[in-house]
């Protein structure tokens, strides 16, 4: 009777998510004796601009950073 | 003061959101004594490549099978 | 395929639970044509020093405030 | 080692994602000593559709009333 | 950067949910490339009292049935 | 509208859990003009066995370690 939600920041394709619901289910049927037809997983594939991490949107954190010691000054 | 999340493989109608929440918002006022006013509720619907059942992606175990012993040419 | 989550402030009891797993089986059923089997909810019951409203604990919400005025004895 | 998610009512720019998630994360730090560095945050934009409050869904809570009070036939 | 809860019917040993926490951060690892220091696993343990299947608690799903066609009183 | 869920590995007092839904509910109205009576926040203070960051239980992951090697000093 396991619900599993699984949030990712970014995307997956549908071999990841298929094989992630197969690790899954797996797990709780070899270790917890679940019934596997029981089993709901669910995944959300967060947009990095949602996802905050550390104090600031992924979105933001993956972005190239201005760089300080350039010798230029920033346009920003 | 309760909170409803409720995740569906696949889509709704309008009409049937709007019937899930009225049925389910009744219910909690009619069984619990909970104040209307203050149920909030979440539909999410899920694709269903990003649902898992029993193991596989439900985007998948709807899939017509290949038929292993059609005799015929399948036309895709 | 769905799943559901309630949060409650407070508690319920177990024939309040009971009947509201119902009524949620049978809305997703009527409404949405599920399959009632697949249809699982989970019930969380929440002390109320840990769900906030209107930017409060619900526990002190529900409280009685000292009344810094009170002259009268408070009927209550 | 906190996980948040908080589910919006409609959409965000990403200045307010941006804000809210240093928000929540300085005060699970200031607050609860927890490590700004293990903090997740998600936010999830939900449909008016897909979102109920008082037994209707918002979309149609927000939608134009037919005004009572109108001299005219109301058009519906 | 995943979060997953899973919400289990009943209760699970300590080595139990050890090797569930173990196993689904190595499928998030090796199959979708994350980091395994940012992946973040909640496993709730929910009484059965407080987990709908198919319409009923699983608490009243498990007992055990009257029996209609005893011949004898049911001793229970 | 807001629903905001926060899951803690460990446990928060009474003032923490105040102080938290204040400043959340303060945040959601400054920075989206959310309506602060609207704001409903859930604290779920999860036992750190039931906690899993690493690949592994924090309760395992604070605990000291077993030494193996005991006889010599420790080099840090």
């Amino acid at each position: 009777m396991p619900f599993v939600s699984i949030r990712l920041a970014g995307s997956a394709t549908k071999d990841q998510k298929s094989a992630l619901v197969a690790d899954v289910t797996r797990s709780l049927v070899e270790r917890l004796g679940k019934n596997p037809a029981a089993v709901q997983i669910v995944i959300e594939e967060v947009n990095t601009e949602n996802y905050g991490a550390g104090g600031q949107l992924i979105a933001d954190r993956d972005a190239p950073m201005p760089r300080e010691d350039a010798h230029a000054e920033p346009s920003q």
